[in-house]
């Protein structure tokens, strides 16, 4: 599908002219048919993994750049760096395109930005703030090969120069791709973790000037797939002590075990030359199937961020979505906790927290200490219709009367009532199986047909707590975002993200939360707010 | 729902005097709804995990028991071990129930037979046969904890005995169990994996007699999970080599990526102390929902063959089947092979083959060279109805016009016409995604909504090999009985085995084979047949 050819051309002479192109920053047009409001999309065109991530210190401003085809909705190259940015990481706004291939049949693939606050690379002169020396490395990919290249920005990132000696690694390969590189203070030097993608290989260079790399390790480990993708490598603080381990972050795709694309993590320790596993265990990091090519941002000491791409290939070029196809998941804040997964046995787990600032609450339904029934739900009636909802609560599973043998408490989210025949999409928990449900399929919505999108997802999640040492608790947090849904179980030890596609004109409106049983779930707390950017 | 009290009296009279009872061989009983011909099932009651899997040299029996609930279709305590037997692996025939627990809240739980030629634990005398001196090895769940016990039988694994001086492994937990024992010749001594389940601790035990045990390691890996069930270790050989890796088995319930349960493996070495994974990958053993609890036979030294409980704890409790509930995957060969993940690297993977003998072909239809066009699909109009049926295709991946940019070979498998409406399962490849997708969604069927019963599954497999070196080409083998459906990928690289529900009186009779593009698909070879018992 073609994005109109006004678009095309104001985008070419961008490309053209990199220099003397003026700004392009345009808030994102929530008017498009689905578009998110907080999601990051582009306006037009085509989108996949993040890349270049990185905060700056000087603007305060957060830098988003990913996987960009302007001249269409589906992935194609020429491929480039779109550009995104943000002053909280909420609220995006759009850039000209940042880097561009030589040619037409290539395309600058995944990669990274990282501020060379000590010129290592010679790229900047003392006029150059030292919070603003953004270098990119990124995979150069043409028909013959994928090398690692670098580029350097004198405008803070808005624009790059290539530089004159790329590639900076070539190795003779066609599947060599996704460096992700940071500064490791212990051993003075640049680490870049960079794939042999089909040979399952993490590789681990070092480099004093971001120029002449060393290979010093290799790491396979988790789950295969069909082959390794968009690595990444970070010092993620341990809660609730001064603690942190190593992460070592990794996409899959195609193959995962859900289907398509999914994203595992490692926890261990990294001396700038070997990353060693912990143990052998092989952990996801969401339980949806939107939610791919994660990576943080670089030079935000304060806190780890990062975000993900919120699709699949497996339908990644199909949904219906117009101009603009993809978008990328929330910002979310990154920490470590030993979280239950059993009655007896806690382990390492990754924390995702939902970043969202700056947001207008235009509505919203509280309750407490709130016994389900059967035939009466909480149905939240908003007089607006912004698309954006988030919901609260933590609930009790209280002892049954043992009349259903599959009690469950259920969140409806409702397109809004205006339309002819309200669409619903459902999350739920049912105590004879334990685990959270999570159904996104729309009959009315041809699409959603497609036999590769997945409709029912399911993730057992042990109990936040116990209330008097023998009431199961668990927490919801889930934020609904037009065409996307995010969900975070027990304080984020457990994700969901998945898209969904209601029929063209319906979007998220309203939510109704009700139980099959009577007074077997108790809602300790309850908060539903209609947002608006 | 309670099965009828006559079938509930004689399995009591059975229950209560093992010692006299005379031996109950019951043919499967297919005429009852839904019940398959050829997977086994119970004839009443509840089954899950397969135990004492072992085959009988001197009778050439096949022996199966199993996780059994004769007082009703769903789990519960008592819980017993079921028995029935197989003359070729495709036949089964129901036996007495085998062992039973001594109070009603308790359960003999998960675990193995071995045959002990050599009189290891003294239990046997000259008159038993070597090759029927049968030892089950099992945990005993109590409300207050999980031991692991053994029983004998002296007359070929009809009726046991259970050791007087048992529990012969009792270390205090609640959560220790589904032990599988074997012979390692090489240090002259049983060994059995068993689980400290939610410690996620494969313990390794030696022992000279099967009573007294000693802890020789401990094995931690690959997807976690909920908590670790039935492990199983044995030598398995690698085709067209005169070599062997030891693999271990390990089922995780509940807490898969895909919902519930599912089994995973590790290839590695074994010195009788210690097992050694050869990588820390993580092998998932199906891509459907219905392949749990795996095990393999003991004292067939010719091949590896085992078989798995076909469900999943999700729903296995719900499925709408009567008076029985839950069958077992078809008994299938094990052994390993280096199969590619992507174009540069092979990994050594599990191949499983079905294992089918005897039966009735009582319709076929057969193509070759055949090219699919968009309006002309492929339908067997088999006479009979017996609702099994198996295909086998080798399909080649020609170069597309391109007019449609998601074309497909689907197979779709109808249920017998005679019914006023057809209900259909489909199984697919489109080749813009490179992924087969399977679909089990019957809408009419209530229970199909079960949130959990999760209808649409896919998996990528590179081609099994390519035609005049860039012509793709896929094989699919698949066999459909009555509501459970077995996919092998490539000469079973990879499988998916899934159960599926159509309305009461339904059941699978008519296969279609299309395509949505003309020419695309050439099915160099296709054997579709009407099979009986």
């Amino acid at each position: 599908m073609k994005i109109n050819s006004l678009v095309t051309s104001l985008l070419l002479i961008v490309l053209l002219e990199p220099a003397i192109a003026s700004f392009v920053n345009t808030e994102q047009d929530t008017s498009a048919y689905n578009r998110p409001l907080i999601h990051l999309t582009p306006n037009v065109g085509w989108m996949n993994d993040p890349n270049g991530l990185f905060y700056d210190k000087k603007t305060s401003l957060w830098h988003a750049y990913y996987q960009y085809n302007p001249n269409d909705t589906i992935w194609g190259e020429p491929l480039y760096w779109g550009h995104s940015s943000s002053k909280d990481l909420t609220h995006w706004e759009e850039h000209q395109v940042a880097i561009g291939p030589q040619n037409d049949d290539e395309g600058i693939f995944s990669g990274s930005i990282v501020i060379d606050h000590n010129n290592t690379s010679g790229f900047f002169d003392e006029s150059i703030d030292k919070d603003q020396r953004v270098v990119a490395i990124y995979t150069n990919s043409t028909p013959k090969t994928q090398t690692q290249d670098i580029a350097y920005s004198l405008d803070g990132g808005e624009t790059f120069t290539k530089y004159d000696k790329n590639p900076v690694i070539d190795v003779n390969s066609t599947q060599f791709r996704d460096p992700k590189v940071f500064w490791h203070g212990d051993t003075d030097q640049w680490i870049m973790v960079v794939l042999k993608s089909q040979e399952y290989k993490i590789q681990i260079f070092g480099s004093r000037d971001l120029k002449t790399w060393d290979l010093h390790s290799n790491f396979t480990s988790g789950y295969l797939g069909n082959q390794y993708e968009c690595p990444g490598l970070i010092k993620i603080p341990i809660e609730n002590t001064n603690e942190f381990k190593w992460v070592m972050f990794l996409a899959i795709n195609p193959g995962s075990p859900n289907g398509g694309s999914t994203n595992q993590y490692f926890i261990g320790d990294f001396d700038g030359f070997e990353f060693k596993q912990d143990d052998s265990v092989t952990r996801f990091m969401d339980a949806g199937k939107d939610f791919y090519a994660f990576q943080t941002f670089s030079d935000n000491e304060k806190d780890v961020v990062g975000l993900a791409w919120a699709s699949n290939w497996q339908y990644a070029n199909v949904v219906p979505t117009n101009p603009w196809r993809s978008s990328m998941s929330l910002a979310r804040k990154y920490t470590l906790d030993y979280v239950h997964q059993n009655a007896e046995t806690k382990i390492l787990t990754l924390i995702q927290t939902p970043i969202l600032n700056n947001l207008n609450v235009t509505d919203k339904v509280e309750k407490s200490n709130h016994l389900l029934t059967k035939n009466n739900t909480i149905i939240t009636d908003f007089g607006s219709s912004t698309g954006l909802l988030d919901f609260n609560t933590t609930f009790k599973v209280l002892q049954g009367s043992g009349s259903n043998s599959s009690p469950k408490l259920e969140i409806l989210i409702h397109s809004q009532a205006s339309n002819s025949s309200t669409e619903s999409i459902k999350l739920g928990f049912d105590t004879s199986v334990s685990a959270f449900y999570f159904n996104r399929d729309i009959p009315k919505v041809e699409f959603n047909s497609n036999p590769y999108f997945t409709n029912k997802f399911s993730t057992y999640v042990e109990p936040a707590h116990y209330f008097e040492n023998d009431i199961p608790v668990y927490k919801i947090y889930g934020i609904v975002d037009k065409n996307i849904i995010e969900l975070y179980f027990n304080d984020g030890t457990q994700t969901m993200t998945n898209t969904f596609f209601m029929s063209e004109g319906n979007y998220p409106h309203q939510i109704e939360i009700g139980s099959n049983v009577d007074g077997q779930f108790e809602l300790q707390s309850l908060l539903v707010r209609e947002l608006n950017k």
